[in-house]
């Protein structure tokens, strides 16, 4: 009754989350992915602030299932899938599968400007992170040696665009540091007259969130000296700044957590994609015509709710996904009788601003200040993979909280 | 009293023992570093292994020592020294000094052989360890995808050139990895199958210790798995191997632990060099002809000993230099006698070769195995700079230590 050889493309929620089922009911897994490592993508910004070490937030894949011997792992990029033929190719490899999980994510999208890509970049990867780290202390290290006015309180601005949760964090962090982390450490510059501005296209930040917490998130926001500007479209960015209509604002550290984007292989797949290029799939998370290819998480359009609106791209979408198809997959092995849909079970979002700042939602309850900071710090740790790693992490935010230092703002030279 | 302005040009162990002293006893210190942070170059290796993370051995000047009102930091790269007119230039700030340290440091020589660097990188910075983590850990991988024999088993040797501690250290971390580590994560590929080779030109490895210890440091590199190949000379190295006369090894991995030469900006201040390109350095370490401008460390060539050798790269000799330079400075600016020359203590040597295997030996006590391992930790965890530094080290090593694993293994991608 065990199927034959089910592969998983991408080692994230979705795709590790489905493994973890399969592997568990005897399953031959084979997981590809371009990383060896699983990245615990909601504490990336924490690597780009400086709060934390990329390895307390990823975990080597093979020190995680890769033992387990129904599972191969396979390091390399998926270049094609062939529907009918059934296999997927990397650069080095041809996998054939018997069922195909696809949970590839999701990427950046300048909206066709990108060529502002160098000068703000996106965070996804850990060297993305450690980039932009290495941006930010970079600028306060420019600015402390530059004699000209203009330019310093250029290097002392920092445009984070995007009002989601990834440009909330970045901003509340960058406030944090200039109000708390670095004041005392230089001579020339007062880190507290640094300018943070998030900037937001739409009317409120926080847009998947109440409007009650987009206010509160707002309110402690200002409260760390950020400067928001909602209803703002950027019109250009170079090396030199941010342009907004008639205004410029010249600034040496851009970051960019405005548009998401499905992972460009959706387009070779053959079917329907929507705006924002994730695929249709079925109610039961297969794409249209091929049952045994799944399509997970960031990468799948899937109606839900009252209103059936798409469902966002989070990481308990992905995770209940993941577990659901590995079901669905096991289920059909053992010729069961297969549920009707995939039935999403809301966890509530929740973003962090910093220091006993939060915003959090869950199941019509609102929650804000420190309670809700509490809340984002239980789930995040709880949801984090490996003991040590929880240990670590729970130890360098108790840190941070109580000595107000971030230790980890080594600006890594580019080789 | 007080001397006007103290440059100190670099901060690694002698540069910072010389800021600490300075800084306490009122002096105004400018510290000019091209990096933010001090490195724990001694565990390096350690990152380049995967057993640590950079954060954890590294510590930001400003947080160390910024703080204090009579401390200057200025990032940027020494480019100029003008001995008779008395200022450094870095690229974009010329500061003028009273007294000046030179501790910038040593970096890796190929002897004339520059186009091997890209095959066989170095261990001297950040990104240099956590390239070497890449390409370690990336050849497991590439040879777990590879049906090629040849092709699998050339990714599968892994060799390291030089045979000192830093060669030492880094080979015998390669023979754990495969002996404990990640043998069992691999379903094509048996990883204690894996060919290390460490490379002397010499007649014995670690040649600054006692034979004994040499023997004993053999012993212990090949229960681990490590082939040893004394008296040998490499005459090529290319991406597909290293040659050594008649004889090609094909690797995909090749270590660089070899030849040590001095910072290129020694031949800018136009006094003598020897052979390594060290400055020779008075009785109290200043350069000859100018009692202002001292050198210390690595940089410097300082003959001690009842034989007039010159004393060896080591952080013990850089630290003790930079605490007596500090003191003839403070000495100097309170008009006291000055000491007849620098006195150096022998601290010792060790070398740790894996989990209770290590080398040391302290004032003619030699020791080997479990109890020079556990010196060894002990004596690290001591210099280490930062508690939570401390803390945390102690922690990854006694994980790994108990549970064989080594979870900073993240091959992370070059952007």
């Amino acid at each position: 009754m065990t199927q034959k050889n089910i592969v998983i493309v991408g080692g994230g929620f979705g795709g590790l989350s489905a493994a973890r089922i399969l592997l568990r009911k005897n399953h031959k897994v084979t997981l590809i992915d371009q990383r060896n490592y699983h990245l615990f993508q909601p504490l990336l910004y924490q690597v780009a602030m400086a709060g934390l070490s990329p390895a307390e937030i990823a975990y080597p894949l093979r020190a995680l299932i890769g033992r387990k011997k129904n599972c191969k792992i396979l390091l390399g990029k998926v270049i094609e899938v062939n529907k009918f033929e059934k296999w997927v190719r990397t650069e080095t490899n041809k996998v054939p599968f018997d069922s195909l999980i696809m949970a590839c994510g999701s990427t950046y999208t300048y909206f066709g400007s990108d060529q502002w890509e160098p000068f703000a970049p996106g965070l996804k990867t850990i060297p993305q992170a450690t980039e932009i780290r290495r941006r930010v202390f970079l600028a306060f290290e420019k600015a402390e040696r530059e004699a000209d006015l203009k330019k310093r309180e250029a290097n002392l601005t920092f445009i984070v665009i995007g009002g989601g949760p990834t440009g909330v964090e970045l901003a509340g962090s960058l406030g944090e540091i200039t109000s708390f982390n670095i004041y005392k450490d230089f001579d020339h510059i007062n880190a507290k007259q640094a300018k943070i501005i998030l900037i937001e296209a739409g009317s409120r930040i926080l847009p998947s969130m109440t409007e009650k917490l987009s206010e509160e998130a707002m309110k402690e926001l200002r409260e760390l000296g950020v400067e928001v500007r909602l209803n703002t479209r950027v019109s250009d960015i170079n090396a030199e700044g941010v342009r907004i209509g008639e205004e410029f604002i010249p600034s040496s550290t851009i970051l960019w957590a405005a548009g998401v984007a499905a992972n460009p292989i959706n387009k070779s797949l053959g079917t329907e994609l929507d705006k924002q290029g994730r695929l249709f799939v079925s109610r039961l998370l297969s794409l249209p015509g091929h049952d045994d290819i799944y399509v997970i998480g960031d990468q799948a359009r899937y109606e839900w709710g009252p209103e059936k609106t798409p469902l966002p791209g989070l990481a308990p979408v992905a995770m209940q996904q993941g577990r659901f198809v590995a079901q669905v997959i096991d289920l059909k092995a053992r010729n069961k009788n297969l549920p009707d849909e995939f039935k999403y079970v809301d966890k509530g979002q929740m973003a962090t601003i910093g220091r006993g700042r939060a915003v959090a939602m869950y199941k019509g309850i609102e929650m804000h200040g420190f309670l809700a900071w509490m809340s984002w710090l239980v789930v995040h740790i709880y949801y984090l993979i490996g003991f040590k790693n929880r240990l670590f992490v729970i130890f360098q935010w108790a840190w941070m909280y109580l000595t107000f230092r971030r230790e980890a703002r080594l600006i890594i030279e580019k080789e």
